[in-house]
């Protein structure tokens, strides 16, 4: 364990994901194995995949798992990568430089020093604390081996109810999987609306639409128990006033920053337990630690504070951004406004920015427009209908953020309000953007543009 | 022809599309028929029509004309607008400030005086000068009366072998509709690919993609004469050294602005023949007159010239803005990135910015990279691989424009360039753009992200 092996510095790399990976990855294509040996330790099986397509794997889309695999063990130790797989690090020894990791099936320890650390630990699933939660047939989706685990159960199970707890990306994209697997899919949800990262209204379209497309939508529910039968499986879902019978049970409450290592090494965290870092992704205060993925806060560019946000796309960023600087380069990660995006079945749903209590919550006056426009020319065949929400700042009109709700080819557009929040533009100046225009792609007025100039014509009436 | 009218002023709109009769509409919204006088001269029988989309209409995806119609001249009319139909403005005096109309049936005239006048002569089609030119069965697309006549033409036509001269929107776009009729296309066009708007390698792709749907393309090839049959008709086109035989021939060549009437008054045209205005799209040089859509030239933001772009969209915006100023209020256009974006069967063609020979031209050194990718996760159903362009300004790396060449949701990707270009945004702050991602809309790196990345590095590699 001895931290002198001449010249060459050793780069420790914590959790074998997008971030990890790519970091990793990253530094190896900047820095040769004479220069940089670079240790990886993953406690799962699988490195470098995509936790997004879960769902989409679950729900039959996507024929196999392998197919999730971006990157493979042995690609990545075929790039000089010394990747421990089912290896946990149980200690960071941040003054000594090293951390103790854990052979999960033997059980035995071993320190390894580095010269540089990423910390890439991801997020943990909300489980709540209720009765009968580690039942059988109750399943997270957050892993590989969850995903396996909830097909297994959905392969070796007769009945055909499923009760998706949770109504945020993960339980509306469930509630589609579960649809095409051939499911009666309640889902329950403690918000007031589905997809509480909109406003009620917004959620409201969504609701409407899940329920017209045969789900069950039960909001304003919070599940007290998970009721089993005879043979120790789950059998039903209670919440305070009712039961619903269920023959698999799927979480869909969302995750947490996992940083129990990190917070018991002394380094930084956030109000929402999230590591904090620099722009160049570097820990806040260590200047050979670096953090990226799940488990950090990033900083949200229109509300000036920092979030958590668990998301693929930011994981691979940061990935490439702490590789390029742990090789010696230099990158940063500026911060996010917030954009998501997601599907169930047909239903198209996109944000980005504030929403309303976002924007009270750090003191930002606004007005809020909500018009109907359609996908394409309403005259050109399958055109649909959208539903598009801006809120603009009071006064300045700056754009705070976007939500859409429609079919086919309106979740993408929350892009144009993407870059026009990265670039601090207002209501009135988006009214002028030249976006693309054919009658297949778009009216001659696009969503965007229409939402733009009444948000623009609010703000200069409300001044 | 007085022009007192007591305090009640009187606004002459020439020209009854969309960007005339958007002017007339907005000025009405603002202002009184009792405070403003709005008559409107247009020289055909339809008002605030799609040209755009006619294509859609003559392949048949649009059931019928009236569809195409966005407000007829009865609800013009409603709202207090003293619309005259087939009456066309010969001339314009304007230290007079009046016009002489000519009602085209009677041929009578007279002149109407105004306080505020409104130039939307539109664009009037290429036709080259050749024999033949003129021949039955020789159809332009510029207008209702074009697309009803070639539809006649088509439906009256035994024949099944269609030419089409022009390669731009136009053509590709009229190569789609006689496709989808059933028409053995072939497309002739003078430049060495297609889309003369894209660079030549993703004209390329346009072309290779064309011929794949079954359409001839024949490129570097100059119309020298349309042949005619004993009937009179077009039974084929020539060449220099070839000849095409034809039933129906379609002209989409492009169009120029129809600026005679403003030329002959004596008011400033640009390089391209367009009427030259200011921000407000006032007249340069004349604070009482207004002009927009296809007849004027716009500030093209990234090359800082001006060019004539002839699309719905900016007459739309146009109409807005002059309606606005004229009816008392403010609004600017500022000027144009130049994106556009067309589709051939599904084939997705988008761009935005300057093309390599743009940014020769205005002094502009460039990075250019491509780049391939796919428009959803690439373990998703139906994820199309798409071709990005992209070109970046050398040393300071800032966005000059995008080229996309895809399939189902290629094309309003560029939307994300269109607005980081009117943003000023470098392609290294690109990378960082929080654009929205889950399997089914995007890979992990959007495609524009990996166009940025690449441009970025090549920008940087090459200080």
């Amino acid at each position: 364990m001895s931290r002198t092996r001449g010249t060459r510095e050793r780069l420790v790399v914590i959790g074998g994901d997008a971030a990890g990976m790519s970091a990793a990855s990253q530094a190896r294509r900047l820095r040769k194995p004479d220069e940089l040996e670079i240790v990886a330790f993953e406690r799962g099986t699988f490195t470098s995949y995509s936790a997004c397509g879960i769902p989409y794997w679950v729900g039959g889309d996507v024929p196999d798992r392998d197919r999730l695999v971006a990157r493979t063990p042995e690609e990545h130790r075929a790039r000089d990568i010394d990747l421990r797989l089912r290896t946990e690090v149980m200690e960071l020894d941040v003054d000594g430089q090293r951390v103790r990791a854990r052979d999960v099936d033997s059980g035995a320890e071993s320190w390894t020093s580095y010269d540089k650390l990423v910390i890439a630990t991801g997020a943990r699933p909300i489980r709540p604390d209720i009765p009968g939660i580690d039942a059988p047939g109750v399943h997270g989706v957050q892993t590989l081996d969850d995903g396996q685990a909830l097909i297994d159960t959905l392969t070796g199970t007769r009945g055909r109810r499923a009760v998706v707890v949770g109504a945020g990306y993960i339980g509306v994209e469930m509630a589609e999987a579960l649809i095409n697997r051939g499911y009666e899919v309640t889902v329950v949800n403690r918000g007031s609306e589905p997809m509480s990262t909109l406003d009620p209204d917004m959620g409201r379209l969504v609701h409407e639409a899940m329920e017209g497309l045969g789900i069950t939508m039960v909001d304003d529910a919070e599940v007290t128990e998970v009721l089993t039968g005879d043979d120790g499986r789950v059998r039903a879902v209670a919440t305070r006033d009712r039961e619903f019978p269920a023959d698999v049970v799927v979480l869909g409450i969302g995750v947490r920053p996992e940083t129990a290592l990190a917070k018991t090494a002394g380094l930084p965290l956030g109000t929402h337990d999230g590591l904090l870092t620099d722009r160049s992704m570097r820990v806040r205060g260590h200047e050979n630690i670096w953090a990226g993925g799940d488990c950090v806060e990033v900083l949200d560019l229109v509300s000036g504070q920092e979030r958590h946000i668990a998301l693929g796309t930011h994981a691979n960023k940061h990935g490439q951004v702490i590789g390029t600087n742990a090789g010696g380069g230099y990158a940063t990660f500026p911060g996010v406004v917030g954009t998501a995006v997601s599907k169930v079945c047909d239903l198209e749903i996109a944000r980005t920015g504030l929403r309303e209590k976002d924007a009270h919550r750090v003191g930002l006056r606004f007005e809020a427009v909500t018009i109907e426009s359609t996908s394409r020319a309403g005259y050109y065949p399958n055109s649909s209908p959208m539903t598009v929400k801006m809120l603009a700042e009071h006064r300045t009109g700056r754009l705070l953020g976007v939500q859409i709700v429609g079919r086919e080819g309106a979740g993408k557009r929350v892009d144009i309000a993407a870059v026009a929040l990265t670039a601090g533009m207002t209501a009135e100046q988006m009214t002028a953007l030249d976006l693309g225009y054919a009658p297949p792609f778009s009216p001659v007025w696009d969503p965007i543009l229409v939402a733009a100039r009444k948000a623009a014509t609010k703000v200069r009436s409300s001044m």
